[in-house]
């Protein structure tokens, strides 16, 4: 018996009232008449807009949009639309980013696991699920624990064996970016995946890495923070979806999320419950990704939920 | 000695980061370039727009929009840009629905009030600290003894008995309405008053009557919802602030929240805990009515936080 | 590949500190120096308290606690115990009920479904990652598209199709007892089996039945709560887990718990993020009644957590 | 006119259910038997025990126990009950630390404050509402704008300057310890008291001192946590309550509590909305400390909630 998801993906719609949608984000310099300039556009093209938000930075004076269009309203193709759109982002000067993404274009992503399993079985679950806007393409792990799961959900899964030695780690990586770079995924996911991804490493895949960090940071950085939270005698302990950067623990925060522990709870149980807060955190935090509604600014972010 | 607040709020900016704004709601019939028309209209006038959201009801076909504007940014003053929008207001149909606030034209309230002052003191407390985006113009008590928080803030209190029966009733509701009247509250609140409003008074001010029902509606509607709550072994509580219409706890809502209870509470108990999710859903509601944030259609709301 | 938990489930300890214990829970009409012969049969025992709370309900004069003590600090077998306190329990008079765990004896659960599966995730993983109290002797589905995700697991499903008309109904349900019978389960849960339990079924399993409701009982009682919520506007919706009793929707509340939606979301939107309100709540209060931390008293409980 | 509490508090039960009790807390190394000797001497006094709870911290193999017990039960004054139970905390050697306290002794308070007035506001208001178990005895502040709210609630204030050279500082805080200990407060609570107290006055006040921290400990200890926090882009802000000790920031916590912030928030906005959680955490974490709810050990605290 096979999952739910065989059906091709790309026949599925990733917004969950099954509208097909074309999605614009954009950041820039601020300035007067960006949104007309856009609006115009989008009416000019039929876009009906369904959902639509704007954020100005006052302090880096930094201009951002994400707007979704009924793709039926628009006779373009996604692809004319982006090339029509290009000399308006040209307008809003060179240092203007924008994507424009059709909502049928299913996300891919990998996931980079280690010996935990249930942020995998989380992630897998949802997508069977059907009512997760990915196709997890592959799985990597350092240990081969958890294989029996992404054979479960017809995954492909790749043991890559991380040895201790400096050299050993870095071959182990290379092998790691050989495979994850043959999907060329939206989305790398650090699932509970306890190797520090060297800095080359996250410049090469930057704006697509998202880690799950096991504490409410930046309380409790590096080392078993469970352990550093029970010590601290906190009374709420939590879990961090982040993009990796090479400042590690520092990146760009994506979503967060706590629970609420009383001196009974051990380290290890603690543990247990932080799983929870981990799993939700995860799942959020890399829809918001897939779905575009992430900009990101130096190391903020802006969520447009 | 008296409140810190003596200075004239007129000189107070609403926005919290101290930056006067001027602040344009649209509800109309959905169509293709609505924003278009309406951020051609804004740069036209040179506004810097700050905060923007749309939302579009696909089920009425309805739209929505908050936009705020950088006063500053506009060398019209608001009524000359309230004129300038008209005409285009109207190309949004007829029962297109629109305001144009200028942030540093401070809300005034009326707050009604029976015999418990948690509420009271915590909006006054609010007003006092500067933080509060309204004017608390006066207090009505259909008892005497929360007169003394209204004076110790500098605040008016009118005492109106309300007798049982029918008329005596409907008698002092006349006495409230003259006295609300007279000042031209942009919000009624209830803030725990304990008196049904008449069918004719939520129309005489509709959109203008908040109450703060201590229940997670529609939960426990009507009396005692803590006792009900006990009595059903409810493992949280809550309150809902909503409009006030005809139809008794069933009006638009604006704002809920909840709160966590156990074995151990006893309806008393939860009373004391539910004050605490009272006060911060009434607190909180009132500011999404007081910035504009609210708009209603149907007994739903849309409420851009 | 097969999943982690192939180890014997008998050697693991149902206490995530790790540490196995005997547990003890009663329930009995209240009076001076309960408390007093409790402590000294367990220290007569050499029993070493790790964790106590009691309960009494003034309404009812009713005496509810639960005691865990460390395993080895007793040098008793658990039948040896139990024997011991019978006389004790007889103190207590004849309307007492208690009981005497060994954490060591893993809890057994049958699982009953329907067509949506994230709950059967949820739960199957959570015992995958061996930190959930409980061994899943079997699952139910009156579908068969679920049966995929037991297999991977390694847990037997049964699949016995629910016809429409009353006889049909009625001969499933009895196939169903006999499964679930079979397998003397401590506890039946309903994880999104949308299948209403006959009174005779409720009774006959009483205290063993977890279903999960997918709103915040007792708003939106019935069926389609998700569609029931958007219509009335609520600002935040939720899920209950409760013992199923023959007075549908109304048995004892175990756990509750919300999330907040906004007016952007759809129906369809709001049951996709419910879902994670119904497997963290389901999770929550069917590990309390694993721990035999939930006691029952009419429709209300008591829940040491 | 006078605020609502000019009854005599001695009056008042410090029990929400109204019901006056004798709260018994004890900490001692951890050994069989305490439970029974405690219950056994209850239980002779004919102790009607409400509420009672149990902790043992494995790491230090300490124990620690709060008992609530009717006082009506008993025959015994709270005095000859403490005298009674004096040979008993003696068997639990020197290091047991124990307090026996009467409900209607109202706890009594002095309040700390600098110029924000939020959480004075809502101290007050809460006791003036009848609903708080103290009484504020004394209101002291280094600036003098507040004192028209302790004045308004009845309680005097004193204004103490703070210069800002170290031996002004510390002739300022000698004044405030003449005041304070002139009041034997129970607890002396820095209500966004922006002076750091000297460690001697820390000592000197052990397990008396209650701080809000406004930030969500240990995230951005130090100054400005809210320009610390909107600078890290965190998605959460928070607060902490906690007992002060000579470590800045680094005492015993017993309360915290967080709120969602986004992009959208600046630092000013964010100290707007942290002022929510900030009264809400000291109001809870007070009150655990007034209700003898709190058992400190080394930097973590056991709440008996």
């Amino acid at each position: 018996m096979t999952p739910l998801h065989t059906d091709d993906p790309r026949n599925r719609p990733a917004h969950p009232s099954g509208e097909r949608q074309y999605v614009l984000t954009l950041g820039c310099p601020d300035d007067t008449g960006i949104v007309a300039k856009l609006a115009t556009f989008l009416a000019e093209k039929g876009g009906w807009i369904t959902e639509a938000a704007y954020f100005t930075d006052p302090e880096n004076n930094w201009f951002f949009t994400r707007q979704a269009i009924r793709a039926e309203s628009v006779s373009e193709s996604i692809e004319e639309l982006r090339e029509a759109f290009e000399p308006i982002a040209a307008e809003f000067g060179p240092r203007a980013q924008w994507r424009l993404w059709d909502t049928a274009e299913l996300k891919k992503a990998v996931l980079l696991v280690s010996r935990e399993g249930h942020c995998l079985h989380d992630l897998l679950g949802r997508v069977a699920e059907n009512d997760y806007p990915m196709e997890v393409v592959a799985v990597v792990g350092n240990h081969e624990n958890l294989a029996y799961i992404a054979e479960n959900h017809g995954v492909p899964f790749y043991h890559v064996p991380f040895p201790k030695d400096a050299v050993g780690k870095r071959r182990a990586f290379e092998e790691v970016a050989e495979i994850v770079n043959g999907y060329e995924p939206d989305a790398i996911v650090l699932a509970r995946f306890m190797q520090i991804l060297p800095p080359d490493f996250c410049e090469m895949w930057a704006g697509r890495v998202l880690n799950i960090h096991h504490s409410f940071l930046p309380s409790f950085m590096g080392a078993r923070p469970y352990h550093q939270a029970h010590k601290r005698g906190v009374k709420l302990i939590g879990a961090t979806c982040h993009y990796a950067t090479p400042d590690l623990d520092d990146g760009p925060i994506i979503e967060q999320d706590v629970i609420r522990v009383t001196h009974k709870d051990t380290p290890e149980e603690m543990q247990r419950l932080g799983r929870d807060a981990e799993k939700r955190v995860l799942a959020r935090g890399l829809r918001y990704h897939l779905e575009d509604r992430v900009l990101v600014y130096g190391n903020r972010t802006v969520v447009f939920d």
